[in-house]
């Protein structure tokens, strides 16, 4: 846990605005979530622009070469220096020739073209719709009350969402469910990827816990959890249907609407019954 | 409004799952969110590719066309084609040759350069931070009622989100506040989008209302807005730092945790304090 005493956490903003709830509209001071744009630069050259919370950007770095693919370990990573702009942030990471030659022979084969939407990608033909089964992993036993503490206990870390009303988290639990780590964001992608490069900078054994995020489950978390390996995925709210799927074609578990009373189990849950037209 | 009566609406699925609440745990069917790749294809050559709820696909590709900036006005877009595939979809648009030429040197510009985080922006000196200000509009006078009348309405209207607890929703309100019309996605960006090319293949006035949205408001759902001239957005959840900066100078008024019993006011509340270190 990195406890944050300050009346202000990193990551957030003071305003004067107007309250209008009650008769009389008052002007109050509000703690807004900070969302700046973070360019992740690769060997000197920029590579993607994200909108983030300007804290743990080394971090979220870390994570975003990893989840994406950018480098296949992290001894690829030689370096990663935070600059902070007026209002923006840029980190400059230094991989491997090996990681690096890879990634601009990418961006060549993208040539002239820009992605949108999901990262790097503007054609059909190059979205990663099929992961590699996982190495089957220790799972929470019994489930229930490990996702029961996990809900319990991630609400206690949320020290921005706390003071803002407008950021989402990702834990890292203990197979007992007990809360190790949390990172928060105005991107609940950002939040991932913050916490799987802390995780991976400190050496912590990505299949010995679950993550629990404070967002519903898209195609892109599980795709980003997969990648690295985590065995399972908790959500607060709901998942999609490809993220399902994905996390099928993975092996990776996939429990929803997880909340103190209970959760929804969707590992193998094949559509039953084709889309409406 | 666009009643959708069927047992299973559009852009749902169902499946078999394990529901863990109470004593025994239950073998129930429960309605997923679709989330499906969609590609936006512009005069033959592939743009992006959005995850996305594949309905209204025609109405999202108008929208993102026009808040994207790639045709300045309706009248470039001459004809919309949307083909269903086995689990994804592409919108074929045919744009004007003075609209596609720019967007081909905007693409020839990134040269073998991908996007990421933010639709096509790879490196800081290409985000549009510095919106023009938009010619003032009618607002809601008085507010409140407006705006606790559009968020009465949304709920009634949100057809996906009942089925599946997974998605997001855009209204467009008239100056009283009456729910004029709702898209549903599982991505809110989409979901203006959608709502956006709705408005404007209806030749909807965008002056003469305003945008309710179920979700934060972030830097891309103000920019979106302020392009296409909408004078107001309100939002259920907390804005961002940059959403409040971005609409103040577009001169976009900008409310938030709008509910039925009042709402909170971000127009014009600059920083107070400077971030915390």
């Amino acid at each position: 846990m990195r406890p944050d005493l300050s009346p202000q956490p990193s990551g957030c903003q003071q305003r004067t605005v107007m309250r209008h709830r009650g008769l009389v509209p008052a002007r109050v001071t509000d703690h807004v979530a900070e969302e700046v744009p973070v360019a992740l630069v690769f060997n000197g050259i920029s590579h993607a622009v994200m909108m983030a919370t300007p804290r743990d950007l080394e971090a979220l770095a870390v994570g975003f070469a990893l989840t994406e693919g950018i480098v296949p370990d992290q001894s690829d990573i030689h370096d990663v220096a935070v600059h902070q702009l007026p209002a923006a942030a840029e980190v400059q990471l230094t991989i491997g020739q090996g990681a690096f030659m890879q990634l601009k022979q990418r961006r060549r084969a993208l040539s002239g073209r820009t992605g949108c939407g999901i990262c790097g990608i503007e054609s059909l033909a190059l979205l990663d719709l099929e992961p590699a089964p996982m190495p089957p992993a220790p799972l929470p036993a019994p489930l229930a009350p490990a996702l029961a503490r996990a809900a319990r206990g991630l609400g206690q870390h949320q020290v921005l969402m706390r003071a803002t009303g407008g950021v989402h988290a990702a834990a890292w639990c203990g197979l007992d469910g007990t809360v190790q780590a949390v990172f928060e964001d105005v991107g609940r992608h950002n939040g991932l990827d913050k916490l799987i490069g802390h995780l991976v900078m400190q050496g912590a054994d990505l299949r010995a816990g679950f993550v629990f995020l404070s967002s519903r489950a898209s195609y892109e978390l599980v795709r980003k959890a997969a990648r690295v390996g985590i065995p399972m995925l908790a959500t607060i709210s709901a998942p999609t249907s490809l993220a399902i799927d994905i996390a099928g074609q993975a092996g990776l578990k996939l429990v929803s609407f997880c909340r103190a009373d209970g959760f929804v189990d969707y590992t193998n849950s094949a559509d039953i019954v084709s889309a409406a037209p």
